[in-house]
């Protein structure tokens, strides 16, 4: 109730950084966001100022990514926003950092294509050789 | 103004109709959304009714999709929403219909892999040949 | 999960419909969402095509709305989509209805002001009396 | 294009901040979203970490937000969202704001009731006189 859901076309600005955890698989990016303004004077679109982004996936969101997804890639983000405040500094300025935890990501079909591989889901954890397969 | 963007998360239900018009490249599909709910007296996770929309896309996200979605395949689709409505019939029902006009699309990465080939923009048309190749 | 969650800018077009129910109170109404585009031939802001949803409203979320909203009034409505289709008919065309489960709905103070009163949660069913004062 | 558009549900958590500027009437403001989760150790509904944005709204958004809402007060809020990063401080730790630049709010109809008066739009810009009889 009340989530924050949002969704981000941009690319990735990191590695994705995966680890094996004790509530399984997680992965994390940090994710550029640079919306495009049609400046009327101009007559032409340009850049607006680049949002940033820390991304989390989970499970086999978080396999499947690690599987297919490098530095500078289009993405589409889609999942629940939080705004995480650190204590305000001496000068009493907060600080914030804004982070998704990501229900579906893709590659975004605008900028290129993407040959798509289901991969079946197991009831069983995956071996740490079929988890080498998949990823 | 008043745009109204909304994201799914489902299934493409039809293949993807392509066409070359006087505008450029437009692709359309049927696009199945099936919400999951977690069904406290059975104590497990069950599916929802199924949303259908017809989903359009242009330019090149027309061509990638073409060269890259099929039937079944799990996709995230961002885009604007418009629902169409014909006139009442004669028992005076209203009747309606749910498009997206997309903005961008992917692979949902929960459900699978996909290799990402980004495609270069070029500021001519493409020929028949060079198309055929991206396709 | 793979909910679809929406937000509308538009205007009421039709009264709240409210009930009592065995489930606690209901509302519902039809809400009118005009995109409004520039056009750059004429230099000016011009109305798109007007797409109508069918909102439900639960609880004290039903009851406000009643004692608030009335034709014509500018709202945010915010929600899950959902498109409920009907078999087709004899020419095989596919009919929708496109509703939004609302989770939160407030007057567009765009368009005008706002004097609001909380109203106080009881965990007791309001009775009759009191039910009409709120409203 | 990439803009990334944001529904908050939550509170006012500072007072509305207004100025007349020579691009028209700004007002922004702290606002406080906290999600809610069902605990199903507990069986009960329990509070998530709150998200703070800052959210601006410009022209007759800013004017009607002045005159209707005030500290503690429930609100939906729709626009774009931003994150304005600061430079990395000595630790190499970025530093990041989450402002909404508003499209529509309106009062959280969940919590209350609201009485919604209609500001006629002028094109000529108000006089002082004018605005206080608004606000």
């Amino acid at each position: 109730m009340n989530d924050t859901q949002v969704t981000l076309v941009g690319c990735v600005a990191t590695r994705i950084d995966y680890k094996d955890t004790v509530n399984g698989p997680s992965a994390r990016f940090r994710f550029a966001v640079t919306p495009r303004y049609f400046d009327k004077r101009a007559e032409a679109w340009t850049d607006g100022t680049t949002s940033f982004y820390t991304v989390w996936a989970r499970r086999s969101l978080a396999v499947n990514l690690a599987g297919s997804v490098s530095v500078g890639e289009p993405l589409v983000v889609h999942g629940r926003l939080r705004v995480r405040e650190d204590p305000p500094d001496g000068e009493g300025k907060r600080w914030i950092s804004a982070e998704i935890d990501a229900t579906a990501i893709g590659h975004d079909l605008n900028r290129g294509t993407a040959a798509f591989r289901r991969v079946v889901k197991t009831d069983t954890p995956l071996m740490a050789t079929q988890k080498a397969s998949v990823v």
